[in-house]
Protein backbone atom coordinates (compact mmCIF):
# COMPACT_ATOMS: atom_id res chain seq x y z
CA UNK A 1 0.00 0.00 0.00
CA UNK A 2 2.66 2.87 -0.32
CA UNK A 3 1.77 5.72 -2.41
CA UNK A 4 -0.92 5.84 0.60
CA UNK A 5 1.70 8.01 2.35
CA UNK A 6 0.66 10.99 0.37
CA UNK A 7 -2.90 10.58 1.26
CA UNK A 8 -3.87 13.85 3.24
CA UNK A 9 -1.81 16.28 1.13
CA UNK A 10 -2.03 14.13 -1.75
CA UNK A 11 -6.43 14.35 -1.67
CA UNK A 12 -6.30 17.88 -1.13
CA UNK A 13 -4.14 18.50 -4.31
CA UNK A 14 -6.41 15.70 -6.05
CA UNK A 15 -9.15 17.91 -5.58
CA UNK A 16 -7.45 21.20 -6.93
CA UNK A 17 -6.69 19.40 -9.72
CA UNK A 18 -9.83 18.25 -10.45
CA UNK A 19 -11.58 21.40 -9.82
CA UNK A 20 -9.34 22.67 -12.73
CA UNK A 21 -9.72 19.66 -14.91
CA UNK A 22 -13.61 20.02 -14.30
CA UNK A 23 -13.26 23.84 -15.39
CA UNK A 24 -10.89 23.52 -18.03
CA UNK A 25 -13.32 21.48 -19.89
CA UNK A 26 -16.15 23.74 -19.44
CA UNK A 27 -18.32 21.61 -18.04
CA UNK A 28 -19.24 22.96 -14.78
CA UNK A 29 -22.94 23.78 -15.52
CA UNK A 30 -23.62 20.24 -15.81
CA UNK A 31 -22.14 18.92 -12.84
CA UNK A 32 -25.44 18.66 -11.01
CA UNK A 33 -25.57 15.70 -8.21
CA UNK A 34 -28.03 14.05 -10.57
CA UNK A 35 -25.68 13.78 -13.28
CA UNK A 36 -22.61 13.10 -11.59
CA UNK A 37 -23.86 10.01 -9.83
CA UNK A 38 -25.20 8.93 -13.71
CA UNK A 39 -21.34 9.23 -15.20
CA UNK A 40 -20.28 7.27 -12.15
CA UNK A 41 -22.33 4.68 -13.07
CA UNK A 42 -20.93 4.71 -16.71
CA UNK A 43 -17.63 4.45 -15.41
CA UNK A 44 -18.68 1.53 -12.95
CA UNK A 45 -19.91 0.03 -15.88
CA UNK A 46 -16.60 -0.18 -17.83
CA UNK A 47 -15.21 -1.46 -14.78
CA UNK A 48 -16.60 -4.36 -14.39
CA UNK A 49 -16.35 -5.43 -18.11
CA UNK A 50 -12.45 -6.82 -17.99
CA UNK A 51 -13.88 -8.82 -15.19
CA UNK A 52 -16.93 -10.40 -16.32
CA UNK A 53 -15.77 -13.95 -18.33
CA UNK A 54 -13.08 -14.18 -16.30
CA UNK A 55 -13.26 -16.54 -13.26
CA UNK A 56 -12.99 -15.43 -9.79
CA UNK A 57 -9.36 -16.87 -9.73
CA UNK A 58 -8.70 -15.44 -12.88
CA UNK A 59 -9.46 -11.74 -11.94
CA UNK A 60 -7.10 -12.26 -8.82
CA UNK A 61 -3.95 -12.21 -11.58
CA UNK A 62 -5.02 -10.04 -14.47
CA UNK A 63 -2.32 -9.61 -17.38
CA UNK A 64 -0.91 -6.40 -17.66
CA UNK A 65 -2.67 -5.15 -19.91
CA UNK A 66 -5.81 -5.61 -18.09
CA UNK A 67 -4.51 -4.64 -14.97
CA UNK A 68 -3.79 -1.10 -16.12
CA UNK A 69 -7.30 -0.88 -18.09
CA UNK A 70 -8.65 -1.93 -14.63
CA UNK A 71 -6.46 0.99 -12.81
CA UNK A 72 -7.88 3.61 -15.37
CA UNK A 73 -11.43 2.67 -14.72
CA UNK A 74 -11.38 2.59 -11.15
CA UNK A 75 -8.99 5.81 -11.05
CA UNK A 76 -12.20 7.20 -13.28
CA UNK A 77 -14.66 6.22 -10.75
CA UNK A 78 -12.70 7.76 -7.96
CA UNK A 79 -12.95 10.97 -9.83
CA UNK A 80 -16.27 10.75 -10.31
CA UNK A 81 -16.73 10.31 -6.67
CA UNK A 82 -14.64 12.75 -5.13
CA UNK A 83 -16.61 15.68 -8.12
CA UNK A 84 -19.83 13.93 -6.87
CA UNK A 85 -18.92 13.92 -2.86
CA UNK A 86 -17.76 17.42 -3.46
CA UNK A 87 -20.70 18.88 -5.09
CA UNK A 88 -22.59 17.64 -1.82
CA UNK A 89 -19.93 19.03 0.95
CA UNK A 90 -19.61 15.30 1.77
CA UNK A 91 -16.11 14.40 3.41
CA UNK A 92 -15.48 11.45 1.89
CA UNK A 93 -13.13 9.76 4.25
CA UNK A 94 -15.19 10.90 7.28
CA UNK A 95 -18.28 9.02 5.77
CA UNK A 96 -16.67 5.87 4.77
CA UNK A 97 -15.33 6.17 8.39
CA UNK A 98 -18.49 6.82 9.66
CA UNK A 99 -19.94 3.73 7.46
CA UNK A 100 -17.05 1.45 8.81
CA UNK A 101 -18.45 1.93 12.37
CA UNK A 102 -22.16 1.82 12.27
CA UNK A 103 -22.63 -1.07 10.02
CA UNK A 104 -23.93 -3.83 11.59
CA UNK A 105 -21.82 -6.88 11.73
CA UNK B 1 -13.82 20.80 2.04
CA UNK B 2 -12.68 20.65 5.99
CA UNK B 3 -12.47 17.02 6.96
CA UNK B 4 -9.94 16.23 4.06
CA UNK B 5 -6.93 18.02 5.71
CA UNK B 6 -6.51 14.17 7.90
CA UNK B 7 -6.55 12.67 4.47
CA UNK B 8 -3.29 11.02 4.26
CA UNK B 9 -3.27 9.87 7.87
CA UNK B 10 -7.13 9.30 7.26
CA UNK B 11 -6.84 6.87 4.30
CA UNK B 12 -4.31 4.89 6.06
CA UNK B 13 -6.24 4.43 9.13
CA UNK B 14 -9.05 3.63 6.71
CA UNK B 15 -7.54 0.70 5.60
CA UNK B 16 -7.02 -0.66 8.51
CA UNK B 17 -10.34 -0.06 9.71
CA UNK B 18 -11.32 -1.87 6.27
CA UNK B 19 -9.22 -5.01 6.69
CA UNK B 20 -10.35 -5.31 10.19
CA UNK B 21 -14.20 -4.96 9.29
CA UNK B 22 -14.07 -7.55 6.28
CA UNK B 23 -11.76 -10.36 8.23
CA UNK B 24 -14.59 -9.72 11.55
CA UNK B 25 -17.24 -10.67 8.65
CA UNK B 26 -15.28 -13.88 7.49
CA UNK B 27 -16.00 -12.63 3.88
CA UNK B 28 -12.45 -12.98 3.15
CA UNK B 29 -12.26 -15.75 1.11
CA UNK B 30 -15.43 -14.47 -1.38
CA UNK B 31 -13.12 -10.91 -1.69
CA UNK B 32 -11.89 -11.81 -6.05
CA UNK B 33 -11.38 -8.81 -7.81
CA UNK B 34 -14.52 -10.15 -9.76
CA UNK B 35 -17.21 -10.16 -6.52
CA UNK B 36 -15.72 -7.20 -5.28
CA UNK B 37 -16.67 -5.30 -8.81
CA UNK B 38 -20.18 -6.39 -8.63
CA UNK B 39 -20.36 -5.74 -5.18
CA UNK B 40 -19.48 -2.10 -6.45
CA UNK B 41 -22.40 -1.61 -8.69
CA UNK B 42 -24.81 -3.11 -6.11
CA UNK B 43 -23.33 -0.06 -4.24
CA UNK B 44 -23.77 2.59 -7.50
CA UNK B 45 -26.89 1.31 -7.58
CA UNK B 46 -28.22 2.23 -4.68
CA UNK B 47 -26.73 5.55 -4.84
CA UNK B 48 -28.18 6.77 -7.83
CA UNK B 49 -31.41 5.54 -6.86
CA UNK B 50 -32.26 8.94 -4.86
CA UNK B 51 -31.56 11.40 -7.80
CA UNK B 52 -33.24 9.33 -10.39
CA UNK B 53 -37.05 11.21 -10.15
CA UNK B 54 -35.01 14.53 -9.24
CA UNK B 55 -34.92 17.27 -11.84
CA UNK B 56 -31.14 18.74 -11.64
CA UNK B 57 -32.21 21.47 -9.58
CA UNK B 58 -33.52 19.61 -6.89
CA UNK B 59 -30.56 16.83 -6.54
CA UNK B 60 -28.64 20.13 -5.73
CA UNK B 61 -30.86 20.93 -2.47
CA UNK B 62 -31.38 17.57 -1.36
CA UNK B 63 -33.16 16.87 2.25
CA UNK B 64 -31.50 16.59 5.01
CA UNK B 65 -32.82 12.89 5.37
CA UNK B 66 -31.84 12.51 1.22
CA UNK B 67 -28.46 14.06 2.13
CA UNK B 68 -27.89 11.59 4.66
CA UNK B 69 -28.67 8.73 2.70
CA UNK B 70 -26.60 9.59 -0.47
CA UNK B 71 -23.77 10.08 2.15
CA UNK B 72 -24.49 6.53 3.15
CA UNK B 73 -24.14 5.28 -0.02
CA UNK B 74 -21.26 7.03 -1.09
CA UNK B 75 -19.63 5.94 1.75
CA UNK B 76 -20.35 2.33 0.75
CA UNK B 77 -19.10 2.88 -3.13
CA UNK B 78 -15.84 4.44 -1.63
CA UNK B 79 -15.27 1.53 0.89
CA UNK B 80 -15.93 -0.81 -1.95
CA UNK B 81 -13.11 0.83 -4.44
CA UNK B 82 -10.75 0.80 -1.62
CA UNK B 83 -11.08 -3.24 -1.55
CA UNK B 84 -10.90 -3.61 -4.85
CA UNK B 85 -8.08 -1.37 -5.35
CA UNK B 86 -6.41 -2.80 -2.68
CA UNK B 87 -7.18 -6.28 -3.28
CA UNK B 88 -5.64 -5.57 -7.02
CA UNK B 89 -2.78 -3.86 -5.41
CA UNK B 90 -3.70 -0.55 -6.91
CA UNK B 91 -2.72 2.93 -5.55
CA UNK B 92 -6.17 4.53 -5.65
CA UNK B 93 -4.71 8.03 -5.11
CA UNK B 94 -2.00 7.99 -7.54
CA UNK B 95 -3.94 5.94 -10.45
CA UNK B 96 -6.51 8.73 -10.26
CA UNK B 97 -3.80 11.53 -10.07
CA UNK B 98 -1.84 9.72 -13.22
CA UNK B 99 -5.43 9.68 -15.07
CA UNK B 100 -6.08 13.34 -14.58
CA UNK B 101 -2.90 14.09 -16.06
CA UNK B 102 -2.61 11.73 -19.35
CA UNK B 103 -6.77 12.39 -20.12
CA UNK B 104 -7.47 14.14 -23.21
CA UNK B 105 -8.84 17.52 -23.35
CA UNK C 1 -39.03 -22.03 -22.96
CA UNK C 2 -42.94 -22.59 -22.56
CA UNK C 3 -44.80 -19.47 -22.20
CA UNK C 4 -43.03 -17.57 -24.93
CA UNK C 5 -45.89 -18.66 -27.03
CA UNK C 6 -48.06 -16.37 -26.26
CA UNK C 7 -45.48 -13.35 -27.23
CA UNK C 8 -46.60 -11.46 -29.82
CA UNK C 9 -49.78 -11.12 -27.85
CA UNK C 10 -48.36 -11.21 -24.66
CA UNK C 11 -45.57 -8.09 -25.39
CA UNK C 12 -48.75 -5.92 -26.83
CA UNK C 13 -50.89 -6.10 -23.09
CA UNK C 14 -47.92 -5.70 -21.53
CA UNK C 15 -47.55 -2.55 -22.86
CA UNK C 16 -51.42 -1.69 -22.06
CA UNK C 17 -50.34 -2.87 -18.61
CA UNK C 18 -47.42 -0.58 -18.34
CA UNK C 19 -49.10 2.12 -19.86
CA UNK C 20 -52.03 1.56 -16.72
CA UNK C 21 -49.46 1.00 -14.36
CA UNK C 22 -47.62 4.18 -14.64
CA UNK C 23 -50.27 6.45 -15.33
CA UNK C 24 -52.25 5.04 -12.01
CA UNK C 25 -49.10 6.14 -10.14
CA UNK C 26 -49.02 9.56 -11.79
CA UNK C 27 -45.62 9.41 -12.46
CA UNK C 28 -45.82 10.25 -15.84
CA UNK C 29 -43.97 13.60 -15.70
CA UNK C 30 -40.87 12.03 -14.13
CA UNK C 31 -40.63 9.30 -16.80
CA UNK C 32 -37.81 11.22 -19.16
CA UNK C 33 -35.79 9.05 -20.93
CA UNK C 34 -32.94 10.37 -18.93
CA UNK C 35 -34.90 9.41 -15.67
CA UNK C 36 -35.83 5.96 -17.32
CA UNK C 37 -32.63 5.28 -17.66
CA UNK C 38 -31.74 5.51 -14.27
CA UNK C 39 -34.33 4.10 -12.82
CA UNK C 40 -33.19 0.92 -14.98
CA UNK C 41 -29.68 1.27 -13.42
CA UNK C 42 -30.76 0.62 -10.05
CA UNK C 43 -32.67 -2.36 -10.58
CA UNK C 44 -30.00 -3.78 -12.64
CA UNK C 45 -27.78 -2.97 -9.46
CA UNK C 46 -30.44 -4.91 -7.34
CA UNK C 47 -30.60 -8.02 -9.72
CA UNK C 48 -26.89 -7.88 -9.61
CA UNK C 49 -26.71 -8.34 -5.69
CA UNK C 50 -27.83 -12.14 -5.24
CA UNK C 51 -25.19 -13.12 -7.28
CA UNK C 52 -22.03 -11.15 -6.12
CA UNK C 53 -20.79 -13.55 -3.42
CA UNK C 54 -21.73 -16.54 -5.40
CA UNK C 55 -19.50 -18.85 -7.22
CA UNK C 56 -20.28 -18.90 -11.17
CA UNK C 57 -21.27 -22.80 -10.47
CA UNK C 58 -24.01 -21.25 -7.40
CA UNK C 59 -25.13 -18.86 -9.39
CA UNK C 60 -26.49 -21.80 -11.87
CA UNK C 61 -28.32 -23.53 -8.94
CA UNK C 62 -30.16 -20.90 -7.10
CA UNK C 63 -31.83 -21.94 -4.01
CA UNK C 64 -35.96 -21.31 -4.51
CA UNK C 65 -36.05 -18.41 -2.83
CA UNK C 66 -33.38 -16.40 -4.56
CA UNK C 67 -34.84 -17.85 -8.01
CA UNK C 68 -37.84 -15.75 -7.38
CA UNK C 69 -36.01 -12.88 -5.68
CA UNK C 70 -33.90 -12.72 -9.16
CA UNK C 71 -37.35 -13.58 -11.34
CA UNK C 72 -39.05 -10.38 -9.87
CA UNK C 73 -35.99 -8.22 -10.55
CA UNK C 74 -35.37 -9.32 -14.13
CA UNK C 75 -38.83 -8.55 -14.08
CA UNK C 76 -38.53 -4.85 -13.19
CA UNK C 77 -35.41 -4.34 -15.41
CA UNK C 78 -38.05 -5.85 -18.64
CA UNK C 79 -40.35 -3.32 -17.68
CA UNK C 80 -38.29 -0.46 -17.27
CA UNK C 81 -36.32 -1.67 -20.32
CA UNK C 82 -39.70 -1.58 -21.76
CA UNK C 83 -40.95 1.65 -20.69
CA UNK C 84 -37.49 3.67 -21.97
CA UNK C 85 -37.95 2.15 -25.30
CA UNK C 86 -41.75 2.89 -25.65
CA UNK C 87 -40.28 6.28 -24.32
CA UNK C 88 -38.14 6.90 -27.32
CA UNK C 89 -40.73 5.05 -30.03
CA UNK C 90 -38.06 2.11 -30.16
CA UNK C 91 -39.70 -1.27 -31.44
CA UNK C 92 -37.54 -3.39 -28.53
CA UNK C 93 -37.63 -6.88 -30.64
CA UNK C 94 -37.12 -5.11 -33.88
CA UNK C 95 -33.63 -3.04 -31.94
CA UNK C 96 -32.80 -6.35 -30.59
CA UNK C 97 -33.20 -8.48 -34.01
CA UNK C 98 -31.47 -5.86 -35.81
CA UNK C 99 -28.62 -5.65 -33.28
CA UNK C 100 -28.00 -9.65 -33.60
CA UNK C 101 -27.44 -9.56 -37.41
CA UNK C 102 -25.07 -6.44 -37.64
CA UNK C 103 -22.83 -7.60 -34.46
CA UNK C 104 -19.42 -8.24 -35.32
CA UNK C 105 -18.49 -12.09 -34.93
CA UNK D 1 -46.01 0.53 -30.84
CA UNK D 2 -46.24 -0.97 -34.26
CA UNK D 3 -43.82 -3.86 -35.03
CA UNK D 4 -45.34 -5.29 -31.68
CA UNK D 5 -47.07 -7.37 -33.58
CA UNK D 6 -44.71 -9.99 -34.74
CA UNK D 7 -44.13 -10.15 -31.07
CA UNK D 8 -44.79 -13.73 -30.20
CA UNK D 9 -43.56 -15.20 -33.12
CA UNK D 10 -40.81 -12.51 -32.95
CA UNK D 11 -39.58 -13.50 -29.93
CA UNK D 12 -38.74 -17.19 -29.61
CA UNK D 13 -37.42 -16.19 -33.14
CA UNK D 14 -35.15 -13.84 -30.95
CA UNK D 15 -34.69 -16.73 -28.88
CA UNK D 16 -33.31 -19.41 -31.36
CA UNK D 17 -31.06 -16.45 -33.12
CA UNK D 18 -29.35 -16.07 -29.66
CA UNK D 19 -28.76 -19.38 -28.86
CA UNK D 20 -26.61 -19.94 -32.34
CA UNK D 21 -25.25 -15.94 -32.26
CA UNK D 22 -23.51 -17.61 -28.49
CA UNK D 23 -22.92 -20.89 -30.14
CA UNK D 24 -20.65 -19.21 -32.47
CA UNK D 25 -19.07 -17.03 -30.28
CA UNK D 26 -17.87 -19.58 -27.93
CA UNK D 27 -18.65 -18.48 -24.89
CA UNK D 28 -21.69 -21.05 -23.86
CA UNK D 29 -19.17 -22.17 -21.41
CA UNK D 30 -18.81 -18.47 -19.63
CA UNK D 31 -22.64 -17.93 -19.84
CA UNK D 32 -23.07 -18.53 -15.88
CA UNK D 33 -25.88 -16.65 -14.57
CA UNK D 34 -23.01 -14.55 -12.79
CA UNK D 35 -21.37 -13.51 -15.48
CA UNK D 36 -24.43 -12.56 -17.67
CA UNK D 37 -25.58 -10.12 -14.89
CA UNK D 38 -22.02 -8.74 -15.31
CA UNK D 39 -22.63 -8.30 -18.97
CA UNK D 40 -25.95 -6.79 -18.24
CA UNK D 41 -24.28 -4.06 -16.25
CA UNK D 42 -21.97 -3.72 -18.85
CA UNK D 43 -24.52 -3.19 -21.38
CA UNK D 44 -26.55 -0.67 -19.05
CA UNK D 45 -23.40 1.45 -18.30
CA UNK D 46 -23.25 2.46 -22.15
CA UNK D 47 -27.14 3.14 -22.24
CA UNK D 48 -26.83 5.64 -19.56
CA UNK D 49 -23.87 7.47 -20.57
CA UNK D 50 -25.35 8.91 -23.78
CA UNK D 51 -28.24 10.69 -21.10
CA UNK D 52 -25.53 11.86 -18.59
CA UNK D 53 -24.96 15.22 -19.82
CA UNK D 54 -28.55 15.84 -21.07
CA UNK D 55 -31.32 17.64 -19.35
CA UNK D 56 -34.53 15.62 -18.89
CA UNK D 57 -35.96 17.83 -22.21
CA UNK D 58 -32.95 17.31 -24.30
CA UNK D 59 -33.55 13.35 -23.30
CA UNK D 60 -36.76 13.53 -24.95
CA UNK D 61 -35.38 14.96 -28.29
CA UNK D 62 -32.58 13.03 -29.55
CA UNK D 63 -30.13 13.88 -32.21
CA UNK D 64 -30.82 11.04 -34.74
CA UNK D 65 -27.09 9.88 -34.49
CA UNK D 66 -27.77 9.80 -30.65
CA UNK D 67 -31.37 7.91 -31.07
CA UNK D 68 -29.80 5.47 -33.05
CA UNK D 69 -26.33 4.96 -30.74
CA UNK D 70 -29.30 4.54 -27.79
CA UNK D 71 -31.30 2.00 -29.68
CA UNK D 72 -28.64 -0.29 -30.15
CA UNK D 73 -27.66 0.20 -26.82
CA UNK D 74 -30.99 -0.58 -25.58
CA UNK D 75 -31.24 -3.88 -27.97
CA UNK D 76 -28.11 -5.04 -26.25
CA UNK D 77 -29.41 -4.58 -22.86
CA UNK D 78 -32.13 -6.77 -23.78
CA UNK D 79 -30.34 -9.58 -25.66
CA UNK D 80 -28.48 -9.63 -22.10
CA UNK D 81 -31.40 -9.74 -19.91
CA UNK D 82 -32.90 -12.57 -22.25
CA UNK D 83 -29.87 -14.40 -22.39
CA UNK D 84 -30.08 -14.33 -18.64
CA UNK D 85 -33.77 -15.36 -18.22
CA UNK D 86 -33.01 -17.88 -20.52
CA UNK D 87 -30.38 -19.35 -18.58
CA UNK D 88 -32.38 -19.39 -15.07
CA UNK D 89 -35.18 -20.73 -17.32
CA UNK D 90 -36.82 -17.64 -16.48
CA UNK D 91 -40.17 -16.96 -18.50
CA UNK D 92 -39.70 -12.91 -18.82
CA UNK D 93 -42.92 -12.04 -20.07
CA UNK D 94 -44.51 -14.03 -17.68
CA UNK D 95 -42.19 -12.66 -14.94
CA UNK D 96 -43.24 -8.87 -15.88
CA UNK D 97 -46.46 -9.63 -16.30
CA UNK D 98 -46.50 -11.17 -12.33
CA UNK D 99 -44.63 -7.90 -11.29
CA UNK D 100 -47.11 -5.39 -12.20
CA UNK D 101 -50.35 -7.63 -10.64
CA UNK D 102 -47.72 -7.87 -7.32
CA UNK D 103 -46.39 -4.33 -7.27
CA UNK D 104 -47.77 -2.18 -4.65
CA UNK D 105 -49.13 1.68 -6.15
Amino acid sequence: MKGYSQGAQGLEELIVQLEAFVEERGRVQFNSPKNLSMALVGEVGELIEPFQWLTQEQSRHLSAETHEAVRQEIADVQIYLLLLARKLDIDLLQAARDRLQTSPR
